[in-house]
């Protein structure tokens, strides 16, 4: 396989350097092709109890991929080398439920008693998608992939709860069943839709009208697609409203050592 | 299909019933076929986020199914009237790593600071093995599993850690293919196998030696099959000395209302 990275990188050291050293601070979409991209959350050790069983009751929108120990910014099991206060290249940090800022680097925004948790993400099964010939409607418009809230209802950990967010890619009835056959091979990317068709019947009122990301044009052949989506967990988050929680920018991911198509979550030399 | 409990109850909740009334305090195969049935650990809340980082790392051996809430001895996601003080046959205590008793309630020992953790279980894979005409020489031996020590490395989660457990099922060599194919369908029990064949190359010395379970025979035309075990978080835990943890006692598991071909450990009304 040819190794065509969006950005000219060869390797994902390269990619992973270049974001550390902060050449590099964009959108990871693209990059490092066949590498599983991460959704991260940074917090608390005395959330992290709470935030590991509400994943794990949730793997759909939280497939926990990694998981850091108390205060150590590395993450073995997702690359020999991770850095996570300098390997992402944006961050946003939320205080007290609010948004704070974003920054490039969170040296000094680390604690001893943080703990990162790292989420699959969407990206695996979208290059899957567009790979096996697939429309994918947001890049075709050159927008952020549509999101709504839902009414599925979570299950709870602690604090940590509320409802399912969703993101949406319209597709044809024929595209439909594949879409579902090659994202099921993904379970820590999301795994199969969770809806398809009539958006009222999971709580969204107006497919104009996304909670995050652009509307995209939904063809009269075409059915819309849902499904769980990593912004369930920075939802979770804010509403719990802890002290502290850095994530990922939208789009700005961690991307580890791990193949996409990895059984196991666990890098090996 | 029929269900054919081999105790003769004809629900998972006449089963769990039997066995909360003390009723039933034997192994649990064969009991409430087709429902996934759980290794349980239960642990002070001091170790539990140490002990879900071990096992998310190690997801082979130690596949997490379910995870309560600290102090709240219900584990709705598995079953909607689950009280794991009463619903596990039988129960090994363990303090400061050594051997305390069994029993067959835990009512007098659960405390408000107790979480208790559910993981998969090779009985959903030796079900569907046997299904497909598999052999299965230590149920045709009517003897427990063998499971040996192997230097196979696990990842570390604070204290937890050390080497993998793993059970062995010999076969020929028409059934290994097959036999991996159908547990590559459960990983939320063990999966596929972690070996094939050389048990000194994954540090077994003497095959009738096990550390666990009874030896079985291998015929002339079969090869040694290994699946990671669940045996290693028990190991793991031991060798973490905590002050108390109370595990099933082998063979009796906790049965849950989840189909054991679910893709997901949630149970749904």
């Amino acid at each position: 396989m040819t190794y065509q990275d969006l950005a000219g990188f060869q390797t994902v050291q390269e990619a992973r350097a270049a974001i550390r050293a902060g050449i590099f601070s964009g959108h990871t979409a693209g990059l490092a092709p066949g590498k599983l991209q991460c959704n991260i959350a940074i917090l608390p050790e005395a959330y992290a109890l709470d935030f590991l069983r509400f994943c794990l009751r949730n793997p759909k929108p939280c497939p926990i991929v990694g998981v850091g120990e108390t205060g150590d910014p590395t993450l073995p099991t997702l690359g020999p080398d991770i850095d996570i206060r300098h390997d992402v290249p944006r961050y946003t940090l939320y205080r007290n439920g609010q948004f704070s800022e974003e920054v490039t680097d969170i040296s000094e925004h680390w604690r001893d008693d943080m703990v990162t948790v790292a989420l699959g993400c969407s990206f695996t099964f979208e290059r899957a998608l567009v790979a096996a010939g697939l429309p994918m409607r947001h890049v075709d418009q050159n927008v952020t992939v549509p999101m709504y809230r839902t009414n599925l209802e979570l299950e709870s950990g602690g604090a940590f709860g509320g409802k399912m967010v969703v993101s949406m890619r319209p597709l044809s009835g024929a595209d439909i069943p594949r879409a579902v056959e090659i994202c099921t091979r993904y379970p820590l990317a999301h795994g199969a839709p969770v809806h398809v068709g009539n958006p009222a019947a999971i709580g969204i009122a107006a497919m104009d009208q996304p909670d995050w990301g652009k509307a995209v044009t939904i063809h009269h052949d075409e059915v819309p697609v849902f499904w769980a989506c990593g912004v369930t967990s920075q939802n979770a988050l804010l509403s719990a409203g802890i002290p502290l929680v850095i994530t990922h920018a939208p789009g700005h991911m961690l991307i580890s050592d791990i193949e996409e198509d990895a059984a196991l979550p666990i890098w090996k030399p």
